[in-house]
């Protein structure tokens, strides 16, 4: 489908074509910018509502600013699909997010204008106070750092730990906070509240505003008035007025709120503000959404609504021919109620990601009892433990590459204090068109080194009830369980609970000389391997080991028993992960087979659809019928040279 | 060395017996208390100012609270000594610390007025909004729930997490803000600039009735005036009241500040807002090491001083026969200043441990190039990649097990970009007394799954410095060196640096059978045990690994060629360390030889002395010795058996 450029913005490659349009054309290019994004989303799809409503400010930031000499920083960055069409990549934005296509988030390989890679949220105040503490160090002066973040990204630790050292570099910084009230879900916590105390109330300036306009006519009452107004003043300037904001109290100057789709004040605003030395934050009120009407009215659904038709908004869904499996998601949010409907004690918890997790279901069902912390991985598990030391079962659901946020909380405040806390990672493996940022690959590393932690992976939708029914029993302890972004394979998912022994897997299939390992939903792949396989007389026998911590050491014994050759595979690193796993068990039961780990390589792994990824990191089916296959040959060769 | 308990601490084994106390002895139990701590402290060692500066703070607690069942949050837990000593733990006091003995910090599993293991920092709003939620969803609307924390752990990300969430739950939360401006070194950042600007100027409160008492006399002067004066104060109440302290911002209801050491006023405090529902702050203003004046000014030496004479104030040296080795942390410190003088591109980062990190040498000397950014271990690797991205080298010093706290700005932020951070991890491996939360026991298994990663680990104080020289050269990506708490083995330390080929690896020793492969300074256990074993005519060979990423392939094809057994030596966790990435090189090349791994077992390891957690690990000199023994005991039958 061809996707038309509007006149100005055909004219527009670089920021510097940009800065020859005069300020009176900035609202039509805006518009046309605009227009371009729902064009070509609506036929490729990618994020959305997070561009429409920077549009103003992509525009008047590279209007403003000397890009890229100076730094521009997005957070998250599913928001700059704007700063990439206007800085090099209109040509290319059709391959958004697709495979060797441009990355759906600033990326530093792509552009010298992307100046931080992103993915997760709210690390652009720490990168770029980086380097505007580089720019200071190198007598750079001129050189304005400048860092765009959500109100969504500002609830997260990690922001507010740069704000607190940025407050007291005397650096070129600009922290722009984009308040749209949303992460992808609406925002929540007391900051949300506070910053929209500010704009809904009287603004802060204004207050200064009117208290000096109404002390000013008090002390023309007189002289006994006028030494009171000069008692009040003195109070408010030497106490309050310096603490009476939080960015101020953090030792930022604060300006705003300001209209952030009035293009022109924004470019103008910027432009005075650079020359304001040291912190400052730029408070800019945006609309998600803005300028798509249903997008601003429902804003969670059109984060990243998937294809649309652009005239009427109806968004296109894929025709099932079949049946169509639940996804993974899904299975964990109505699981998730059954199970509590049953047991009182169990809670659910999720930060910001209550309806990519599905825990928006709970949060619906049992509003008390579901809890959405905001952009908050660290404390979502602390807070998880908190729970668990009362005797409560909170299940924790966070993305398995945001998990990485909470890493010690889930070593210092769940797995030490061996607490029954039951970790629900969504998004495990390779998450496909969200790249390298959103990959879940190190997830089981990192979860099996952990003393006490268990460390389980669902097959189907059946598995994960199961995992999920296991999970949730008096004293297990720290429980991981990671599943898939996407659909599992069971049309027919809703069946009984059944109550797993800890560290059992699965004999899938019986066979000769060799045996497949795998863990979670890659099982399928086994499956369907071992199917073809059959067909050629090549039978290996296939286990599904559910657990990866604790290992199942009689399957384990039995493999190393039976057979010669052993092939691992995970939705996960190679490195340190399940395959080594076994490794480690063989080695210190002396089994001596040969092992061939498939998962996912020691490189990081770029965008592209799921499928296409397993592909090319070589685990999916056809992969592990070639890894197969190979032993098989090598096998036939050497008995028919022997 | 007899302690003597005074007379009234005598009589306080648990709150109860305190409780019996008039609020007229206070003053007196809290002297007691605070010798008694001096007394303790300076034969037997440990952590003092902190507990000295909350002793008031500590009987006010138990005094007013009706723990355990109100339930009572240490943050970080080293200024809980007097907490442990008025719970039932007095008569163990002399045993902290060492091993066998009490734990340092709170531990759930040590008492049940041990609410919340701790020991990292920042997690108590966190774990006790858990609680107090847990509490309300369970009905029990009487039980309090009080995190005390220090303005230092108060910078991290997670306790503002916690304030955020904490803020919109309306549950019986009081956060007390133990503020002494301090760290381990001095507090800093703009947080702690508005702590001090609260406490230093006018009350916030006074602030109040000030403004209020002006306005009333204002009002008097007339009906216009008051007209005013109704103006001013709608303005005040509509807006900037409920905005004007950072607290209170967050929705908390701020209090204060308030002497830390008046204990009887503190306890009516505590008891007063136990009756005011919802999150809470006091900010409570003390001196850290409070009580003994060598520790009030000086607090960075006397956080640990180790042992000291109580009267005169001598700190204990432990006299030395031989030219002492360098503690690695100095070798750190001083060779970051000489490869800076040489190198205008490296820069120094710590997140709050100067002193402990020994990156004040470089503060002192260049200051304008090191930076402690406070207890933010998020915002000190994400800063690092900002300066990073700008050409800097930055050396960012992060004690192992803190870097838990940032791992995923390691994967997100630095890795994937490829950008040449180094990683100094003090404290890697079983860090002694401190106990299971600040072991360093899981660093190799989760940097070495991590991309475009290098891990090292030095031998000795040379090898640490040519690590650090290699690291710092132009494009080599991510670095990552491990090297333990405490001494090195060279006394003759500052030796010329040799620029090193990235993964190669040291042959310690040629010889038969078993090859000890080694990282880090455990190498040095297996030359002794080499040395002890050539004795009885058994000949292991030796390598020192120096990189876990990338491995030596061609040490490693050396060592699969032709050795049958292979011990491997680490300290760190066994489960996917350096000894399951030596078994997937070896699995890859298809070698056989038995591999035994001697490092950190699967467990929690409390605290104690170095030497003896290395030998209840099983991988300190005797260890290695008794493994390769068993091997060649194994042999030798084999081949009498044959």
């Amino acid at each position: 489908m061809e996707v038309k450029t509007g006149p100005l913005l055909a004219a527009i490659n670089y920021p510097a074509d940009l800065k020859k349009f005069s300020e009176e054309d900035l609202e039509q290019i805006c518009h046309e910018l605009r227009q371009y994004i729902i064009d070509v989303v609506s036929v490729n799809g990618g994020h959305f509502g997070a561009s429409l409503g920077v549009v103003e400010l992509t525009v008047a930031l590279h209007y403003a600013l000397n890009t890229p000499y100076d730094k521009l920083v997005w957070d998250v960055g599913h928001q700059a699909y704007g700063h990439k069409i206007l800085t090099g990549r209109r040509g290319q934005f059709h391959t958004n997010r697709i495979i060797n296509g441009i990355s759906g988030f600033p990326k530093i390989t792509e552009s010298e204008y992307d100046t931080f890679g992103v993915g997760h949220s709210s690390t652009s105040i720490s990168a770029a106070l980086g380097m505007a503490v580089a720019s200071h160090y190198k007598g750079e002066k001129d050189r304005q750092h400048v860092a765009v973040i959500g109100d969504g990204a500002m609830t997260a630790g990690l922001a507010f730990e740069g704000l607190n050292h940025a407050g007291i570099e005397n650096s070129n910084l600009l922290v722009i906070l984009n308040d749209n009230c949303m992460s992808i879900d609406p925002n929540v916590g007391a900051l949300k509240e506070y910053l929209t105390s500010i704009t809904t109330s009287k603004s802060y300036n204004r207050f200064r505003d009117d208290v000096s306009h109404v002390l000013t006519k008090i002390s023309a009452l007189g002289p006994n008035a006028h030494k009171y107004v000069k008692k009040i003043e003195k109070s408010i300037k030497g106490t309050l007025l310096k603490q009476s904001n939080l960015f101020e109290a953090l030792n930022f100057r604060y300006f705003g709120p300001v209209d952030g789709h009035d293009v022109k004040r924004l470019a103008a605003t910027i432009k005075d503000l650079s020359a304001i030395p040291g912190p400052k934050l730029l408070h800019c009120v945006t609309v998600k959404g803005k300028g798509f009407a249903l997008a601003e009215k429902d804003q969670t659904k059109w984060h990243a609504p998937g294809l649309f038709d652009k005239i009427t908004g109806e968004i296109k869904k894929s025709v099932a021919d079949k049946p169509q499996a639940p996804k993974y998601q899904d299975v964990f949010g109505h699981t998730l109620v059954e199970l509590a409907e049953a047991n009182e004690k169990i809670v659910g918890i999720t930060p910001a990601m209550p309806s990519g997790s599905s825990l928006n279901i709970m949060m619906k069902a049992m509003p008390n009892r579901a809890f959405d912390v905001g952009i908050a991985e660290q404390h979502a598990v602390t807070f998880s433990a908190g729970l668990a030391t009362q005797g409560l079962v909170p299940f924790c659901n966070i993305y398995s590459s945001f998990m990485q946020r909470a890493y010690d909380q889930v070593i210092h405040d769940v797995a030490i204090q061996n607490l029954n806390v039951v970790f629900c990672l969504d998004r495990a493996g390779l998450a496909g068109a969200d790249g390298a940022t959103h990959h879940g690959a190190y997830d089981i590393a990192y979860m099996r080194c952990i003393p006490n932690m268990v460390v389980a992976s669902p097959m189907n939708e059946e598995e994960l009830r199961n995992l999920m029914f296991t999970a949730q029993q008096e004293n297990v302890g720290p429980f991981t369980i990671r599943y898939p972004r996407g659909s599992g394979v069971m049309p027919d998912w809703k069946r009984p609970f059944k109550k797993l022994t800890i560290g059992t897997g699965r004999k899938i299939a019986d066979g000769e000389d060799v045996a497949i390992l795998s863990i979670g939903h890659v099982g399928n792949f086994a499956v369907e391997a071992c199917t073809a396989l059959n067909t050629e007389g090549i039978n290996p026998a296939h286990y599904d080991l559910r657990f990866v911590k604790p290992l199942d050491a009689a399957l384990l014994h039995e493999v190393g028993k039976r057979y010669a050759h052993v092939i691992t595979v995970e939705d996960g690193c190679v490195q340190g992960g399940m395959g080594s796993a076994i490794l480690e068990f063989m080695a210190d039961h002396n089994y001596k087979p040969n092992i061939v780990r498939l998962g996912i390589p020691d490189v990081f792994v770029e965008h592209g659809e799921q499928p296409e990824l397993w592909d090319v990191c070589g685990y999916d089916t056809n992969a592990i019928i070639a890894a197969v296959k190979k032993i098989a040959v090598g096998r036939t060769t050497k008995v028919m040279a022997s």
